[in-house]
């Protein structure tokens, strides 16, 4: 069954490669319009998704992360009017240049082939996904998780079927159904059809992806991002960011689950943060030294460093000085997103150069690492690896180059 | 062991990742100075290896990829310092702009860190990536093939003594001694340590590394690389570039390994061809409508339309069109270079437009990729994989962005 959609969609890649811009930004819109015409057959289908969720016990977080509703559906479909209205970068050609032997050498951006994303929960993945591989002349196979099975058999369906009306093949998107374990490993281990995986999710999903994929993988993100409060913080400010870094989404990877901060500025800085956590009933886990400061902070043990909560838990650790935070969130951070919060121009500088992560903030929410944020018009993924792509993903994530060399009979000396 | 390589890399890249690049560049030109000083040492060492390789039968070809002479040392002194005065692509900011929230957003060239090289045979593949990597800020740790550990530990050396000599860590390259393929294995998933694998090497290599790494691989190089003739080519230049691509070294990924010929054109090309490449002993596989035309062509197999010979040996496949050519091409090519020799506008622009690989000629030997050719000042690698890099790989290759962001207090609304 597997090879068959593999079959399906390098046939798919060839004819999406040779289409139109026109023809892609056309289909593009009548499946923006499909999906809010369907609204209703779309959340009928996500709310089996969400019973089934609320049976099991599952976490605020990840229902949140499951719910397809108004808003999220009109989120969908202007994510792909927006990746229509972005400019094709398929066929640019770059770098043209004469060699002494009179070759000219030039880079013509072209589509990777046949993506595979395997992902989690959040449905809306199935419609960004599709519009972002679409629009750059890839075939897509997605294989969602068990929790949001409905909701992106519904989405598939929606796509395919509007795709099928304007004329494009359907298989430029196929939606695995069978969500067993053995048949994600197989996928990751299909070379002969797909050229690169995606993994988007939690922890887990990725460490599996990247143990047994063959398939070269754009490994994306679990974030366990910091938020760093330099002893030159404006303490407004860091609230502020703090509050939104924390609390603004529990469950997405951007969001802050870890503070450091100088010891220069604990005495005014813990008690104003402690209180506006407290306030939104977010568990504190500290160091002995911030423990000391306020009793609503529970110990820390080494793996909380480490964790990606997802949850209403931050953790909190005090630092003797700037070398000090950055080895600390080097070492314990998934090479996410990490922010300093400081008025001084050389610590701003400093944080920028040393930290290893895909965005590197200066007074600002690490919340802002997004394609839309950023202003890709979408994003298939936060990559947190460092060949490929790195940080939000959008168009150009998806295409790759190859050289073109013009001649008139040259050989080798 | 490999830990501790794996440890000493990773202290080095950080050290690497704050040099600048005076400091780099100075290292280079030492390092070049002092291969070219100690060529009778290299030489003689890599003698140790040739007379093991004779003793051992092997082939021409490969004893040829072997060789260290007086030439070759040159070559690689010179390229290291073309490597030196190459620009420093680490640190440029590009894309910085403004978001409408007020965020500054720009992505800032950095290291990679550390990058592990598993490569066969060619000693001058240890000098080459080295100052690559070493360039770009990465520390590299390379595991070359037994056939050439003794020039490997020379090169590895005289360039370790270089580096202390002008106060750089000499852990910026490492060398494992241990040639097992245990150790490769463990090697390959080092997650830990290694953020990338470059494999160099037959298919067996490549294929061994793709299979077991769980660190992020750039798939290189082998080649089994098409000349197609063309109903419309320019017969002449047709069997220079077939002469050049096939015969100037017949060892290298980017030599022509098979033929394929349009039917319209078969009975003034065949003899030609044929005649030149008989002169210079190449052995000729064709398919029946081949062999009808010449006696000299023996029967080829099916697996004979995917081979790299390395050898003195090419396929030869008769088509009726250019589709069945293109479709030909798609189906056995290994994605590095293919040519087509033709005079006809249209035929030219569809095989640039259709064929998937990472360099696509019209009327040139498909000799030309290559790092030094492409203009990249050494390269470190040719990647036949779709992401990251694509084709000769020089210094861009083996670097990385961050998104850098400057915020006054913005948080995510």
């Amino acid at each position: 069954m597997l090879e068959l959609l593999g079959k399906n969609a390098k046939k798919a890649a060839i004819l999406l490669g040779k289409a139109g811009i026109e023809e892609k930004n056309q289909a593009l819109l009548a499946v923006a319009d499909a999906l809010e015409c369907k609204k209703e057959y779309l959340i009928e289908e996500n709310q089996k998704d969400i019973e089934y969720a609320k049976k099991n016990h599952m976490s605020e977080a990840l229902i949140d992360r499951l719910a397809i509703n108004d808003s999220r559906i009109k989120g969908m479909a202007e994510g792909i009017r927006q990746v229509a209205s972005l400019e094709d970068p398929i066929g640019a050609v770059s770098d043209m240049r004469k060699r002494p032997n009179g070759l000219m050498i030039g880079k013509k951006r072209v589509p990777i082939g046949v993506i595979g994303i395997i992902y989690e929960s959040r449905p809306n993945v199935t419609a960004d996904a599709f519009s972002l591989t679409f629009k750059t002349g890839n075939a897509v196979i997605l294989r969602g998780g068990s929790d949001a099975i409905n909701s992106n058999k519904a989405i598939t369906n929606v796509i395919r079927e509007t795709l099928e009306g304007c004329g494009v093949t359907p298989d430029a998107i196929q939606l695995v159904t069978d969500t067993s374990r053995a048949i994600a490993t197989k996928m990751m281990q299909m070379n002969e059809y797909i050229d690169v995986l995606i993994p988007r999710g939690g922890a887990g999903l990725i460490q599996s992806v990247v143990k047994n994929a063959t398939v070269p993988v754009i490994e994306t993100g679990t974030g366990n991002c910091h938020v760093y409060v330099d002893k030159d913080a404006d303490l407004d400010m860091a609230v502020r960011i703090i509050d939104n870094a924390k609390t603004q989404r529990l469950g997405t990877c951007n969001t802050c689950e870890s503070l450091v901060i100088h010891k220069d500025i604990v005495e005014e800085a813990v008690p104003v943060i402690v209180s506006a956590l407290k306030a939104k009933e977010i568990e504190i886990r500290g160091d002995k030294e911030s423990r000391n400061l306020d009793s609503y902070i529970i110990p820390a043990t080494e793996e909380d460093w480490g964790m990606e909560y997802l949850d209403r838990i931050i953790s909190m650790k005090i630092v003797d000085d700037m070398d000090e935070a950055i080895a600390h969130i080097n070492r314990y951070n998934t090479k996410h997103s990490e922010a300093i919060v400081t008025e001084n121009y050389h610590n701003a500088q400093k944080f920028l150069n040393e930290i290893d992560a895909a965005a590197v903030y200066v007074n600002a929410s690490t919340r802002f690492t997004d394609g839309f944020e950023f202003g890709f018009g979408a994003e298939i993924g936060i990559s947190t690896q460092k060949i490929h792509a790195r940080g939000p993903m959008g168009l150009e994530a998806l295409t790759t180059t190859k050289f073109i060399i013009y001649g008139d009979g040259q050989i080798r000396g």
